[in-house]
């Protein structure tokens, strides 16, 4: 996968897709309306359709909660919501358009005991690279208060993957999120950002220049309609967002009450591959992470090559366990090697005793010795023998 | 339990023990001649009895193992060496004996694929502590090349330990060892260290004051015989000892290759918790314990309290999960907290967006925001409301 490919791409603004016009409007005005999150509206759209789902939402107005909704519905007007995106360059995706993240609609399974969560009715895209590459994505979230120490981590991963072609989902806010999006661009590889708002909007302003490039180069999603504001709970809904449309999530950093085990405990839920870099337990931004793991959720990852070996189709990405560095003893004959292991520490011991100990021939464990000590394993002092200093 | 009072007791050189002279005297010939971790003279122990596997030792001289085995049989005089070791304030425990950690047993059931392991015939203990105060102790064990990170950790696990009168078992090597020994009496509290070599050795040692002390004061343990060289077979050896005697095992630091990993492979082996610091995974000292937690192995601890909570008798020591800070947020109300959840928190939205977005009436909600900016959560800008920074 190439992103000179992808920056090159003209904006998809009509794709292939057999959803008829009405749904998309139903879809839109659903989008509109109804805040992200609500299962209730999902699941009935699931049960009847968007269209008549609308239907039903915009007569049908039980108690506060469904009038609020009627009243809401009853403002938009969805064809000019459409066109006024068009013109800002973004598509609103619906399932069954060739590039709706299908990963989205495991969420009408994983709604919260809550009842938060569920498919959202469509999503808002500003970027020239169609979502379909994110198939193969990994969300890489974490703190806004980063530490040198997730930075870092964050960097490391995100660069792997993306030198590896593998796509980076994250949440386009301050510290491991902006790290993310960063690192993977640098190394010349894919990012999209999943926001909170509209994605007209800069949220943090900080980000304004990594947000725009995202817009301009690869995507940006919501599922909140241009011109939204971020809210707390819109922040809560789009994490789904980030678990479902990616093959897992790796949390690099996290406090306690962090967002990102928001995430994290999403990506559980629908069974996605949650990955956890651990950090010092000293570290107010590990704590989180430490807890999650404590809790015997999520694998430990240390690497990017860790993290695609868990993510990847069985059988790619397989990475050989950490050995350790080779040490000079490995080197050594086997007879060697059996006799080095009975040789003292500390005080030296004659080599009848080592013979008897390591169970071979006196003479065979002093020609061991000899050599050990020519290749500076073990010293030959008055008393006997003795292992050499940092052996 | 009091340091005090353990310190104040006079060392049981006859322990009450219904084990017949001949039973211990056939054991410290079994312990003299026979390397540990020796598991088909362990099995043969366990199914003859010491003194007819003794008998069978002496005279089945199968093969070069068995004729080495017959000929250092030979040479020992277990009525001397049981004198000796006496002299010098050392005694020889064997099952049956009450200060026998009857968790040794369980060393035949845990036998290495390699045929290593198996129950040791005896214990060689210096110290005035009766083994019986270990009951209750924990394993705190290490990198001997230990980072700053490690010496805080097994310094905190072992003071917190001690300090909830838990004894404290580790190796008496540099590092993690020394530090845990010492945190604990720091603590005033007690701790025992389990050796590869004789009791009345000193190795490493840098650790001479340490190791004369816990002799002189609680306990040093090993199951070679007085003046037993250290060597690499027998530091693995001591591992399962450790990991036996204790009823979990908490590695603090550990390099891939650490020794520590070993004992906490033991632990595991025998179904004794094991606990593991995690630690940045840019840590040289931590990988080994981050690649253990990685491979599913160990359960995450970051407090002392968390190792109490696990190897406590169920219903003892319980911790409250962490829970991060409580944030001003959780003393609102519960219709502040809901509106203030919808106010935007970079551009202001007017009282009747936000009122819409909560689901609350509009006076409800200009009420609560008013509310808001008196405890600073919001602020009141031309356009209408928004967060206020930092909340």
């Amino acid at each position: 996968m190439s992103a000179a490919h992808l920056r090159s791409a003209p904006p998809i603004t009509e794709p292939v897709s057999q959803v008829s016009e009405s749904e998309r409007l139903a879809r839109v005005n659903l989008s509109c309306a109804v805040e992200p999150g609500d299962a209730t509206t999902s699941s009935l759209v699931r049960q009847l359709g968007a269209e008549r789902a609308l239907e039903r939402s915009r007569s049908a107005a039980e108690g506060e909660t469904g009038e609020m909704l009627a009243q809401r519905l009853a403002a938009v007007d969805a064809v000019r919501q459409l066109e006024q995106a068009a013109r800002c360059g973004i598509r609103f995706l619906v399932p069954g358009d060739a590039e709706w993240p299908t990963g989205l609609d495991q969420l009408d399974d994983a709604v919260a005991d809550d009842g938060f969560g569920g498919t959202p009715p469509g999503l808002w895209v500003k970027g020239p690279m169609p979502l379909t590459e994110l198939a193969t994505s990994v969300a890489v979230v974490g703190s806004r208060a980063a530490s040198v120490y997730g930075v870092e981590m964050a960097r490391a991963v995100c660069e792997h993957l993306a030198l590896s072609g593998v796509p980076v989902v994250s949440g386009g806010a301050l510290g491991i999120d902006f790290e993310a999006h960063d690192a993977a661009l640098s190394a010349d590889g894919v990012t999209a950002a999943v926001l909170a708002c509209g994605v007209d909007r800069v949220y943090p302003a900080q980000n304004r220049r990594l947000l725009q490039h995202l817009a301009a180069e690869f995507a940006v999603v919501s599922e909140q309609p241009p011109a939204s504001a971020p809210t707390r709970p819109r922040f809560l809904a789009r994490n789904r967002l980030i678990a479902a449309m990616t093959n897992g999530t790796v949390v690099v950093e996290a406090a306690l009450r962090s967002g990102a085990l928001n995430t994290a405990g999403w990506a559980e839920s629908l069974n996605r591959h949650v990955m956890c870099v651990p950090g010092p337990v000293t570290s107010y931004t590990s704590r989180g992470v430490n807890n999650f793991l404590r809790e015997g959720r999520g694998t430990v990852v240390t690497h990017g090559a860790e993290v695609l070996e868990l993510v990847g189709a069985a059988g790619e990405h397989l990475v050989d366990p950490p050995r350790g560095e080779t040490r000079p003893r490995d080197e050594l004959t086997r007879t060697e090697r059996t006799v080095v292991e009975w040789v003292p520490v500390s005080e030296p011991a004659p080599v009848d005793s080592i013979s008897r100990l390591c169970g071979l021939p006196l003479r065979t464990t002093e020609g061991a010795l000899r050599r050990l000590r020519s290749k500076r394993f073990v010293q030959l002092a008055d008393e006997g023998w003795r292992l050499a200093p940092d052996v």
